[in-house]
């Protein structure tokens, strides 16, 4: 390709709403524009760097035997009814009306209708395993659309489903979609981890993320730092200990004016955070409030409460003038009837400090059972760096990702909910089991960059790059001898199957080499007058500081 | 590929609600499903062909420096108001609200995202000519969606658009879009014409229509049995004369009791319909009845009505009590301040009959001018067969098409209303000349079954085929030696880059014939325990009723 002929949309200015580096350099570099809020136009270049990730995913998905489909964007409201996510999913859901007033949603996800296709193509556990998938542009009505192409509204994902007789089945497909994925980011260049993950509203059993290491990570993930344990912060568990510490103290009122967070308590006190407790009220599925108690020192984590079954989801919570705010202790909510669930590590605690439940008074020296009460125990709170790892093994470190896959065992929440059944061996109608698998993929492109870029532009991985080598011809116009020889290779470099950008433009060389940095090609050859009677070229990689005269049949072996 | 291992839908009845012969297949073959009105999934057998018609049409318009992009399926109303078509589209354009109740489409088309592309991005005529394109989901809301994947609501288009600095530059990527789109269809194996179009909602002065030649198609294409002229009928010009026969009869009151059609009027006063007149009365933009002489034996081409500039659009017929129904006639419309718009064959005639405008009466003997009055002359009428062409060269035939393609030289309606400028060599601002260019990918699906099929299923043209051969064992199941010899066959045609479907279904072998008939694979091999002892299979090209013997080494000749 030739940028004479090329939509080369290079800026040289970063865009003035962007936050993340991907967000700069997907502007800048011209691989995509931002039509309105969430929604992207791909440039000719920006494409072809997806359709790399897109031919990678379609060869991992083909060689476990995933078989390509493609379901309608727009889905009918019935199935969401069935499933009964038409009311659980929110206003993510696009929901639109057709011209005769019937109910569609634009599909963020397509468990219903991939669940309709099964029921209605399959009769027997002979036609299983089955596994499907398609490469789409979905929708999703983010309230605030933000991070550019990394949490669009439309965007492409790869969305796979697989249904099996049973668990054993669909246990062996997860794992293969495990080693498919672990085998599409290796090829992608990128630096991930997979990592167990809560199922959200997708919903099933066991599920893993695929993250992308990056400091601008929406999720946090933790770590052992002497094992394999790797989980997504709201899925991973604290470490279990029962061992309550002995109670020594005796409980004491104290004046706390006006302190009314953790910190300015325990610094007037001059008492540890980690020897007082906070209290969250929050609305319960049966009880109008539920008190949850932490530690000072440690934060709900929200997707773990959610998961109790008394404790209402989405996680509200309550405001109410029965206590002062700040100043809330477990102390008499037994008689108020509210219903007090301890985080495991608030629950092993002794002599600590707690809210009095009257305005400008802490009580210190509490212990529970004797001054202070909790109806059940239960893990709530977000682990933190240096907690001990819930395998036994070493202690956790804390790390961003970006998240770019997520595999689910969904067993039978869709099949069940809408009837999707086979024979078995015996005659005997069953529900199929079935797994989900998701990979964004236009956010790889972005996610790619926030891991592979410096002060120049991208630093494409070579199976993103949108072309190996950017040909930069010196004085192309005004020297026959420097147009020939360029050409020469040029032809070469294509007969041998590399993708080669030749800068023809009219430009001074600074911006020609500045927009090949931009761009990321990963390799550069400059083309002069000087060369070419030595029979060499400069080259250099994307990724090294200096050019080095080369011979053009050295370039060569370089590239291939 | 192995059966065993495929989502292989077929099914043995046809479809209860289909009426096209592509309708039928296309769900008999198990290349798609119906999930809701006018919404189909693409199964792995469908999406296979979808995809070989997707990768010629990429190849055809990178060869021409088309560059692909993707822009977003979900597009801003406000685009559509610049434009001007918010409110000219009609129910077919899906308008959608999002969380925030901002008004959004799912784009029908793209010429208003892509015009604000250009209109960004382009600065300079020295960026000219730039032309992009992209293959993408697209919506139209038909009010009722029929024939399966000819007309569906979703379906696959590729669209194209180009922009210049003037008429000439347009005109030569007009010129290569024909000939890529020649090439394509071409390659496609389809029998397929250009004809001259009406440019419809899109716009734009000259536009051409591929479209595939087959009995059931929606337009009537007209074609001169003497030279290169083809139109659609929408377009066709009717032969211009303007050579006024004599008026020899005189005016005669005639009494036709109930006598209210052409055909009935002219039987009860035995003369022929081509000497008779009808009146239709539509809405004027100006006036509000004008009236539309025809010949009585000719139908209005509401298109061309429509082009007149007094003529009101979409064309509306006008319901009045002033005039009796069925007797109506040029006689004294002046007088009532209507409009009349005589067609050039009504408006050459002599000695006519004509409606009254009493009940019950027609006058015969009617002249122009001395008894009957138009104000002007216009081409109103659908030509038909046998007439002469408009290029003056031999008669009009008639055949009925699938548009598979569109062309359209848009000029400057869009770059003008949304102000999409660059600056020429003198640093002067112009607004740039468009061309669009579309293609209805899933459509052509369909349009080659309707050209391509018997009694047995799909004849598919080797381009499109979703596998080139069907190796089907006898006794796969319980004949090593058969299993075998299949096994190595499908090795070495897998290795010869042969795509092969391998049937080792547990079924007899008439099911598996008929199966792979069905669904139109061109070469069968039919693998037996005789055959191997004499180092033959049985070949069978899908077009052919006989198999033949022949050594592995022949079929592989045959099939490369």
């Amino acid at each position: 390709m030739r940028t004479s002929k090329y939509l080369l949309a290079t800026l040289k200015e970063n865009p003035a709403d962007a936050d993340l580096i991907s967000q700069k350099l997907m502007i800048r570099a011209g691989l995509v524009r931002k039509l309105s809020s969430g929604l992207f136009t791909w440039l000719p270049l920006g494409l072809r760097v997806l359709r790399k990730v897109e031919a990678i995913i379609r060869e991992e998905m083909n060689a476990i035997d995933g078989l390509e489909i493609l379901m309608p964007n727009v889905q009918p409201a019935e199935l969401w009814q069935e499933s009964g996510r038409w009311d659980a999913y929110g206003k993510e859901l696009l929901r639109i009306q057709d011209r005769h007033d019937r109910p569609f949603v634009f599909g963020p996800t397509h468990e219903e209708v991939v669940t309709d296709v099964a029921r209605n193509e399959l009769r027997s556990y002979k036609q299983l395993p089955l596994c499907v998938y398609q490469i789409q542009t979905k929708f999703r009505d983010e309230i605030r659309p933000r991070f550019g192409i990394m949490r669009a509204r439309e965007f492409i994902m790869k969305d796979a489903y697989s249904f099996h007789a049973d668990y054993d089945s669909l246990k062996k497909t997860y794992d293969d979609m495990y080693q498919a994925y672990t085998n599409i980011f290796t090829r992608l260049g990128l630096n991930f981890r997979a990592v167990e993950a809560d199922t959200g509203s997708i919903g099933g059993s066991g599920s893993h993320e695929f993250q992308v290491i990056a400091d601008s990570g929406e999720d946090a993930l933790v770590f052992s730092d002497s094992s394999d344990y790797a989980a997504n912060i709201e899925k991973a568990s604290a470490y279990v200990s029962d061992k309550r510490n002995v109670a020594t103290e005796e409980k004491k009122l104290v004046a706390t004016p006006n302190k009314k967070t953790i910190q300015d308590v325990c610094e007037f006190l001059n008492l540890p955070e980690d020897r007082s407790v906070k209290v969250l009220l929050v609305k319960g599925k049966k009880h109008p409030i539920i008190a949850l108690i932490l530690r000072g020192d440690h934060t709900v984590n929200e997707i773990k409460a959610e998961h109790h079954p008394l404790i209402d989801s989405p996680l509200s919570f309550v405001e109410t003038t029965d206590f002062p705010t700040g100043f809330l202790g477990p102390i008499d909510f037994k008689e108020k009837n509210i219903h007090v669930i301890a985080d495991r590590d608030a629950a092993i605690l002794a002599n600590f400090c707690c809210g009095a439940n009257q305005t400008d008074y802490h009580f210190t020296g509490v212990n529970w059972d004797r001054d202070a009460h909790f109806d059940e125990v239960y893990d709530l709170r977000n682990v933190v760096e240096g907690d001990k790892s819930p395998d036994g093994q070493g202690h956790l470190i804390i790390k961003r990702g970006i998240e770019v896959g997520h595999i689910f065992q969904l067993g039978d929440k869709y099949s069940s909910a809408m009837k999707a059944n086979v024979l078995d061996e015996n005659g005997k109608s069953i529900v199929m089991q079935m797994g989900c698998y998701g990979i964004g993929v236009s956010r790889i492109v972005a996610a790619a960059i926030e891991q592979h870029y410096d002060d120049y532009g991208i630093l494409w991985p070579a199976a993103m790059a949108p072309f190996q080598v950017a040909l930069v011809p010196m004085n192309y116009h005004k020297s026959h001898r420097v147009r020939e020889f360029t050409e020469k290779l040029y032809q070469d470099l294509q007969a041998a199957n590399i993708e080669v950008l030749l800068d023809d433009r009219r430009e001074r060389p600074g911006i020609l080499f500045a927009d090949m940095d931009l761009i990321g090609i990963p390799h550069r050859i400059v083309i002069g007058e000087n060369g070419i009677d030595n029979g060499t070229v400069e080259y250099k990689a994307r990724t090294e500081k200096e050019a080095k005269h080369v011979s053009v049949s050295d370039v060569l072996k370089i590239l291939s």
